[in-house]
């Protein structure tokens, strides 16, 4: 029996996980889904990363959650590799999928030069710092798996991103020296674009050192749109 | 329900499309398949680039073809591209598969200098400029997830290829600005050799700057050796 | 009907090889697993990279095996490249499965530059100068489709791995220009950590020159994590 600490990424909430919490559950699993601070429905989107990460800490804290596996999707994974430095003796195991793992001193935004432009003119937009990418701007790239009405569905269970924790520099020197094994879950579809390199591997799982490596057929959304295999690829990347 | 226009590759024509057609229509969904000027067992060869693109569009006007899915295989995508500048306003999306995405000014030689020499050499000989590869040359290559015997078989629907539209320079500037929504399809077995990168994916497939990725299990001739799945996923590729 | 010459990798002995050839046997084809000298729990560790070719040489002179698939595994790469200059008339394809493929010149360290320390420290530890990593060492990066029981069990078949052929640089000119048809086969999960480039493919398999790709979902293990598909994926690459 494993513990699955799900954490996710930008324009997610905790929710999003649903589907595949129930299928970890049925699987004799135990997992959580906190949502960070700044994200879902009805947030305070005045965060920054460090209250970000705080907001994931808090919750493993006040439930005294020990010996887990640490799950970050996507930006999800900046997050994680500073709960790691928080508390790394609860954690049996980081696990990224499809995430950044981003160098000592990188902001995510480092690592997605293409979209900076267009986040920035949304957030001075939004009024509350945020940005919510157009479907169409995101239907071909994130839910490529589905059809449109699938990918509408998703899609509105989005919600505006806060860009600070996208600008913040972060430290993770002491992340890069932790010894907790670390797994690298792949979507084979998953694709970021444009893409000058194989981004989330190996250009970002690389970065880890050693790893375990697994894949999957599915894209980014694969919460949504494969959520009973990631579920499964989860648990074969998350053991022990 | 969609409409498809399947471009076929070099040495092909339009009767290679054959089983792919039956599964789409039956899936519901309409295609045609029409044979590049020059290509054929008893076409004209004497064809350039223009020559070649102006069949097909000729081909989609004079059917009043609207509202369709453009599929490009391999040396198609260089003829579906310069379509898409002829009649974009017909066209719902471009789907390459597998397929040469130039950058503006190549032609499609540029992206295959290992096998210039060897097909220049064909076409001298040839007589009518065009060039056939054997079948030892590609048999590996080209139909790798086959036995012999089906490689055989399928090798022999093939036919001499005009080498006049592989040396003509290209104008893309338009189609590197046409708003069309684009595909691109991947075969994971299909590979160019030599390769110094990889070259389908995503050396051209980011040529096209935001596309939907949709990959499969496949050679490069998945026409003939997987026309259903290849037809399940032309469909998951084109859909709006 | 094939005959398969399976040569295995570094720590690993020829009865590694027995699942993969119990499958290949139900599938009505023949197939010899040698031991390379130097490897399996009781050998004469003191080898070179000569000494261990030879032994495969002989292997299959003595029993005057012809017409044959010759399968290198990892390691089993660069034995394979050299039998296949001593014995080229009797080969039918080279098969090459996540298998070093030397340049001229080179030795296999040349290609793991960040295991050699580590691979040196312990052999001058070993008194025999082999090595023999921990299991914790390998576990998520060879062994990462299975759980921990699973790896546990499979590791226990390794022995240690005499290090002199991996030091000795080999002359690989007759190799790289014999006309003896190649394959690549490729599992999908099968990573070296760091992995600056994505070595197996397309960086050690577009050196063999033109070659017939096949690939398989599986990891660097999977003669024992996956045996029946790897016998069916042999089939598919050593086939005619």
């Amino acid at each position: 029996m494993l513990t699955f600490v799900l954490v996710h990424g930008g324009w997610h909430d905790g929710s999003c996980w649903d589907e595949v919490v129930r299928h970890l559950e049925d699987a004799g699993h135990k997992a959580f889904a906190p949502t960070i601070a700044g994200n879902g429905k009805d947030a305070d989107r005045r965060v920054n990363h460090a209250i970000c990460t705080a907001s994931v800490v808090d919750f493993i804290v006040e439930r005294d959650i020990r010996d887990f596996v640490l799950v970050g999707h996507s930006y999800g994974g900046t997050i994680i590799a500073k709960v790691a430095e928080a508390v790394p003796e609860r954690i049996e195991r980081l696990l990224f999928w499809d995430a950044f793992v981003l160098l000592d001193g990188q902001c995510l935004f480092d690592e997605t030069p293409q979209n900076v432009a267009a986040s920035e003119a949304g957030a001075r937009q939004s009024g509350d710092d945020t940005y919510l990418p157009t479907f169409d701007l995101v239907r071909d790239v994130f839910f490529n798996s589905v059809g449109r009405e699938d990918a509408l569905r998703f899609y509105a269970r989005w919600s505006p991103q806060p860009m600070q924790p996208f600008r913040d520099r972060l430290d993770f020197k002491k992340f890069h020296s932790l010894p907790i094994p670390k797994s690298f879950l792949l979507c084979t579809e998953d694709i970021r674009v444009p893409m000058p390199e194989l981004s989330w591997h190996p250009r970002f799982s690389n970065r880890l050192g050693r790893f375990r490596f697994v894949s999957m057929p599915g894209d980014h959304e694969a919460l949504f749109t494969s959520p009973l295999l990631l579920a499964k690829k989860l648990i074969e990347a998350g053991r022990p």
